[in-house]
């Protein structure tokens, strides 16, 4: 797994801390075995010096993963060396984790003290009992998410757990901060039962002005989520579902405008039905798509048949109006769209061949999508993957920071299908008219007007649909 | 309740949000009002102008709280006004909350995006998923501390619910980090069950180096933090209870050198036996104090009685050798030092002058002390309060931020008895034989040495009783 991972990384440096015995080992030896092994030695570091012994930082480029296993374990063999650590550039990003807190304003003395803290603090406590709407105002409720997750299902690795799942969910709220200026702490649950998860999130929810789910493994997800959004007052919001969905439809409203079809006319076809495949599906019903067909491990899902998966037999129910049946390659013989959330290489040219004409691929398995896109390059209208070494990646970076900016600033109680919708209308509508090509249907994630036209469009459609409790000034 | 906080409150000023009518009022005629009801115009904001409505911020600097609803009310009378809103500074300070997340690396490009996030982040998962104890070093765990309250005790406002009680808890988070550079965060639990809580805080420990319970309501507060300390590895500290112990023996070993007593000679009347009552009873018999008489509202505590408070038959096993009986007038007799964590005025000169030689009044009530310290002032030794206004003030703040810096520094799994006594010596040894005075027993909370030797103190204390998970470099 690991090297699958590493091979991904570009131009990173390592750093070796050596315990020399200066008697035994010449420094010059170990530049040479590093060289040999394709590093590329750039600083060095004297950590602590006696006669016989030196401790040395050594900073080496390199140009993947594996270097850094050889060029570990041949310095490891060299006679009076010490190998005391090797850090790599991202592991040294992690050390002591990648947010901390800060303080809005300092207290520098003893009037401060009196102010954000004991006694006068007692003030706007009793504020807050007397009207807990204030919390909104007067606590960090204003701008703060949960990230929450329980290791269940984390990326592509699996049940790792809650510690493990950590480094994730910190991500997430360095890019909540950096993109939209929303504050967010990570919580990682050391239970993965449904009913113990649901009320440890209604427990800790007071801090909260919204709940972000993460990386938590279906079907728990759908209960969980379910659950929360009926039971608290603050928008819960699974990205793994919905963040995907929001974007993949970002994605494919562009898409559409490029091969001048309309959704309600399309015929399309979503491979892997777990819980981004029913989210997204879910989006495209809501957008007006008519013919969506669900395929799985055993084929199309069709009205009729029994499902043990409870959110297959609503699928079958839901989709699929002319029970087509049959494998894959039966079902997308004719398809104007292609959704894959399932794995790796699981979609041959063959069948984009027999596709509706100027054909839509979304293959969005990670890391190995469901085709490679140069595979199908000159037959395909558009293709998009999970990846960002190729064009068109379909990121939920770019809604989830956008999405909760608005339904804080609004006070949402929810974030509905409709905000959802006007999240990928807003996402689309960065890409203008003259700038959209196939290669081109989605911004970066670091277009700086993603957010900010995401926020407005929440914003808009939380006051049409009367879930804002606040109205921005704007708006006003 | 908010007059008698406001009381302590000084030099502050308040803003007053006014949409005036110009064609119906004159703006001269509310400064005159201000200016009538003692208040101090310093500063005017035009926030909008249209041709006969203006709204202006005015900035008025008050002397007391009274002012406040006296001048708001004048100013809402007039006629063609519209007090749209008062924020003093207090309310000013905590618009939208107090603390906010912020990233230790900023995510400029996609190299960094890839590391701190996917794909990259995967191989620090996986490094933690091999080894737990990983998450010490990988991620916030190394750092960072929970904030933790049911709202049942929030100062002395009572049970004010877990909404109220995070103005507190924020303030909390500002003091770790300020004064002793830990992260933190303010959990407030939406339950008041001891079970309920107990599951939740153990639900979300991987995120965190330790738990600091905060106005948690006695009795629960003892099985809360007796069973977390068993059922987590991670320290757990309730600072009701031992922050005040601490900085009571802190200021006890400075007040007995003062009046040249050894604590096991000394004749000590405890009056209040609740959570933070028997924590500094604890401390006192872990310190070699022999004679200790708690006195709560049925007089002195003594062994043979029953008590329906399981504490308190604890309390008169451990405590009162010469099984002492009668009300707070009969046991203080002849007491070197009184020890106050109960109620405003409950002590008279009288009994004081019943005292040993040369008493010590530890008068910690909230915001009245057992006795004004001006009424005993020739006859004291010492005497200190809870309070800024007067000399000695015994503040948790002293304590708990070093506390935690020195767990969290040696990775500690507990704070045990041996590292509260080292705290509190640590806190003691600030003040040098020739500082020393009755009016100068304790550092002051913005003392910069207090941190770094309650920290050290705690730091060689775990370590001596091998609970150090990791030895700092300097004890190497």
């Amino acid at each position: 797994m690991e090297r699958e991972f590493g091979k991904l990384i570009t131009g990173k440096s390592i750093i070796l801390r050596l315990e020399m015995k200066t008697d035994v080992i010449k420094f010059s030896d170990i530049v040479q075995i590093i060289s040999d092994e394709g590093g590329d030695l750039v600083a060095i570091d004297v950590i602590q010096m006696k006669h016989d012994m030196t401790i040395r930082d050594l900073t080496v480029n390199v140009s993947d993963s594996l270097q850094i296993v050889q060029i570990s374990e041949k310095v490891q063999q060299l006679n009076g060396v010490n190998l005391v650590n090797v850090s790599d550039q991202t592991f040294l990003m992690h050390l002591g984790g990648k947010i901390e807190t800060k303080l809005k304003v300092p207290i520098q003395n003893r009037d401060d003290l009196s102010r954000v803290y004991t006694p006068d603090v007692a003030r706007v406590c009793m504020a807050i009992q007397e009207d807990q709407r204030k919390s909104f105002t007067l606590t960090i409720k204003r701008n703060t998410v949960a990230v929450v997750s329980d290791g269940s299902a984390v990326l592509g690795l699996g049940n790792i757990g809650p510690y493990a799942a950590m480094p994730v969910m910190e991500g997430k709220a360095m890019l909540f901060k950096q993109m939209a200026d929303v504050d967010s702490f990570p919580i990682c649950l050391e239970t993965q039962d449904t009913e113990e998860i649901i009320r440890t999130i209604k427990a800790i929810a007071p801090a909260f002005g919204g709940i972000n789910l993460e990386d938590i493994s279906s079907p728990r997800c759908f209960e969980i989520e379910e659950r929360l959004k009926e039971e608290l007052d603050i928008p819960v919001f699974h990205d793994d579902q919905h963040g995907t969905a929001v974007v993949l439809y970002a994605g494919l409203i562009s898409a559409l405008k490029l091969v001048n079809k309309s959704i309600d006319q399309i015929k399309v076809v979503v491979n892997g039905i777990g819980a981004a495949g029913i989210a997204c599906t879910k989006i495209l019903l809501a957008a007006g798509a008519k013919e969506i067909i669900g395929v799985d491990k055993d084929g199309a899902i069709v009205s009729g048949n029994e499902y043990t998966n409870p959110m297959w037999n609503w699928y079958s129910q839901n989709t699929n109006p002319h029970k087509s049946s049959g494998s894959l390659a039966d079902v997308i013989k004719g398809a104007d769209v292609f959704i894959g959330l399932s794995r790796g290489k699981i979609l041959s040219r063959e069948m984009v061949m027999t596709m509706n004409a100027e054909p839509i691929v979304f293959a969005m398995a990670n890391p190995t999508p469901e085709i490679d896109p140069d595979e199908i390059e000159d037959i395909a209208a558009v293709v998009a993957t999970g990846r960002s070494d190729y064009p068109n990646q379909i990121n939920n970076v770019l809604c989830f920071p956008g999405i909760f900016r608005g339904a804080l600033d609004c006070r949402a109680t929810t974030i509905n299908e409709k905000m959802k919708l006007a999240a990928a209308e807003a996402i689309a509508s960065v890409i203008s008219d003259d700038e959209r090509n196939k290669y081109y249907i989605i911004p970066s994630v670091f277009n700086p007007d993603v957010v900010k036209l995401v926020r407005d469009g929440v914003v808009e459609a939380a006051i049409l649909t009367k879930v804002a409790r606040r109205i921005p000034r704007e708006y006003r």
